[in-house]
């Protein structure tokens, strides 16, 4: 999927949500688990409640990885059934994968190849090398991590050279590796005061913004900052969604959950200088 | 496996060798892709030929995932196999994994508790809570990035604050997390002048060292600076050895070529201040 298209589906939905599928077995409503793959069947009636207010799914692949061969048998199930169904919705792989280039491309292949993704997060710390790989294919994107939305984001992420802290290097340097039409970037949302820094670097990239809900962080603050004329927003949210609600009507709760971020997504797009792109 | 296994094993066999286990079917030779699972096949062979001569194995997680599904039980087979047979070898995941916590916590469950890994590669961007899940087993490691063999290394490890860079500062703020029997660093072989002052920080950490062999790096350097009283090095080579040759015979080119490897670090381990140790 191209920028462009992207940015349609946001206009059409009015929504720049991202739901995350961080399905940990353990949390699903228990009269799934008769079912001969309780994990995909989960995340199938999320994906039926939730597809019209999400422009992108996010499955968190150290979920599914958690269970080995099955837990990537549901990770291939759950890509194809939304690619399926939905071609129009974004998905990324949560995998935050990067190695030497012949490694990294093999990584980039299982997910962008081998798997429909869109799109697979990826660490910058072993350099140029270990990301393009992923900027290979076409109309398939690469977002590196910039500042996470963790409490260990401080342990490097603000390293200081002469101004310049680790994580303006990574904006600065690896935007150069590709373009904004195969690059976004990870910026927490529990760092909302710094998008507007973050975007004097990188103005018209997307941003994927993880923390929103259970880790606190604001939709408003981050609508504010990071709002560009194409959006340039993914917001995440995955547990506010996907385990709001532990009854055989969780997915219905999900659906509700997501239409409430949807509402309140909308009023920001109409907010901003996207609103004259709107027919209201 | 804690250090004090490790270091006898060490002793025992006269090598601080590993064997990459960077298995990509198309360079598997052609007679075994009749079995049911090539690279499960190639690795056994490879393995039944080498496991005189190594102290460790190191399957590249990319190279299996990349084969999905298919690719995870055949990584599954491989570390089973090893394990059973030869529970005195220490077995890493190259994954180059690193996540917020509930996600690295899921990420170490599926090496370390699921499969019986004694250690998992670790990105260290995202900082301590990224980490520590890792660290959490009784007898199980987390091995870290510090400074990388690839090129890309250049583009971050580097960036310099008040005369640390980023690599020296992964070192001196991490090892605080766990101790010398939970943790070991990657320093690529490609950067084998640095390990003296590497020692400087981390005197008694083991470190995993790639790049010998097709990537260019010095065994003899590398076993200069890097060894300490306790060996501390684990040496990795895998195309070299793996894919030495392609016949019906690769197997036992590699162990050939793992064995002269083996001779190679007995003199540096004769020479050092560990010969004491032996009974020569």
């Amino acid at each position: 999927m191209n920028r462009i298209q992207l940015f349609n589906n946001i206009i059409q939905k009015r929504s720049f949500l991202c739901v995350g599928l961080d399905t940990e077995i353990e949390k699903i409503p228990s009269f799934l688990k008769k079912e001969k793959d309780p994990v995909f069947e989960f995340n199938k009636r999320i994906i039926n409640a939730t597809h019209h207010f999400a422009v992108a799914y996010k499955p968190n692949v150290a979920f599914y990885e958690s269970r080995g061969s099955d837990g990537w048998i549901s990770l291939e199930s759950t890509v194809k059934y939304i690619k399926k169904r939905h071609p129009d919705i974004f998905v990324i792989a949560d995998a935050k994968r990067g190695d030497i280039g012949n490694s990294s491309k093999m990584y980039a292949q299982a997910f962008l190849k081998n798997m429909p993704f869109d799109a697979v997060t990826v660490a910058p710390y072993m350099g140029e090398d270990s990301v393009t790989p992923f900027l290979s294919y076409d109309n398939k994107w690469a977002v590196l991590l910039a500042l996470t939305s963790n409490k260990g984001a401080d342990d490097f992420q603000y390293h200081n050279e002469d101004g310049i802290k680790l994580f303006e290097r990574v904006l600065s340097v690896s935007k150069k590796w590709g373009t904004t039409d195969n690059m976004m970037f990870v910026v927490g949302a529990t760092r909302a005061e710094m998008i507007s820094e973050i975007r004097k670097i990188i103005p018209d990239h997307f941003l994927l913004i993880p923390g929103v809900g259970a880790q606190g962080g604001s939709l408003a603050e981050v609508s504010k900052y990071g709002l560009n004329n194409k959006c340039g927003l993914l917001v995440n949210s995955s547990r506010g969604i996907i385990f709001a609600d532990n009854s055989e009507e969780f997915d219905k709760v999900a659906g509700e959950k997501a239409r409430e971020l949807q509402l309140e997504m909308e009023k920001y797009l109409l907010e901003s200088n996207l609103s004259i792109q709107f027919q209201t």
